[in-house]
């Protein structure tokens, strides 16, 4: 075993942990979103996103530009209802694929409330398209599309991106 | 540190990365199924499949044999009816075995409905176990065993294959 | 490329690929519980508990103490009423961090239950916080606390732990 061959298998291990490790790093931020909205920590929801990440809700035509405007998300009245009736926002395992300093995620979401009367409901469930950017402090959000599954053509395109 | 001592380290984290990234691609074949027969993607859904691959609904009395199969299956009248009225197939966490070129995985999978009214409602949870084998592209499924979740022994006797 | 660079990329890889497997094996622990107590398997129930692990349920205002305990809970009339209807306790992806020879977990745990007239009830949504040692046997779960998520501060406070 020479000099070469050591450097050619460690950096071929470098590169596989690499690879292991940003994918476990994005599941975790995918899963950063339920604990953060359903706690009222506008800034750990905040958090997860680039400086020009964008959110949009297509089934309530919503679109939110960067942290801060995901941050009056969680802070206004509309969410704090969803909160204060007791609220779950909990994602699938996605299909991640990482290219570089680039990734995106596909998968499903669902949003449960508590009913009056006990029990919990299945408010949503939604098709969801991520995209990631590699950052100096991590990695970050900077796109999600967020489609509720109701039928219609739009969800089954986004679930399909998986494969493309 | 003399060579026999490196090449020892080395192999080792080779070995311990190989099962880490063995463990994650299984969970990535199981998490394909839902995105790939809820967006009507029938190659995808057959792709995750061995030639050999078995699939067996205990509760549907229905076996699938092979990719060629699977692909009939979505493209089935049954399984656009589900698709058209917007359908979830989601899997939890499973517990993963890999014993060198064979693995196998038990968990839970939830089918999901979207209700006429709005909502969702969950049509079915199941008990599943997985068999894979690896081939020169990759872990494919040998055989998943599926039975809904009714009080009954079938499903525990499955889930409880995950000690065995 | 000296003997002392090959060392630290060595102890570097190692160290990750530790760290890696430390959040893998802890999200299995996690993942055993639903199918040990779905299928009746008491043994494995409390196998994923340090001797001194405890288990605290909010809502329902118990505290278990120690495996034993939780095998006991398993064989209760109440627990083998909840699997004879069917039941699948299934947990998200939660928030791991590992420190050294402990770890925190913060994540969504659902109960669904079998209807009577077919299909699943989603009967608890809950949220979880767990404290993990490492053994000589593997990691074990020193304590989970659960609270049902109902709209009161508690699970939010839960949840909230995750950044903290």
């Amino acid at each position: 075993m020479d000099n070469t061959d050591v450097e050619n298998r460690l950096e071929a291990l470098e590169k596989r942990v690499g690879l292991l490790e940003d994918q476990l790093e994005i599941h975790r931020l995918i899963n950063t979103w339920g604990p953060a909205v359903d706690s009222d920590n506008a800034d750990a929801a905040a958090g997860i996103w680039a400086e020009d990440g964008v959110l949009l809700s297509e089934l309530q035509d919503t679109q939110l530009n960067g942290p801060e405007a995901v941050a009056l998300m969680v802070r206004d009245t509309g969410h704090q209802a969803v909160i204060r009736a007791g609220s779950a926002h909990i994602q699938s395992f996605p299909l991640v694929t990482v290219d570089g300093d680039t990734a995106k995620a596909v998968g499903y979401s669902r949003v449960y409330l508590h009913k009056d009367e006990g029990g919990h409901e299945v408010w949503r469930v939604s098709a969801n398209r991520w995209d990631f950017r590699r950052t100096p402090e991590g990695w970050r959000v900077t796109r999600r599309v967020n489609q509720v599954i109701d039928g219609g053509a739009r969800a089954r395109e986004i679930l399909n991106q998986a494969f493309e």
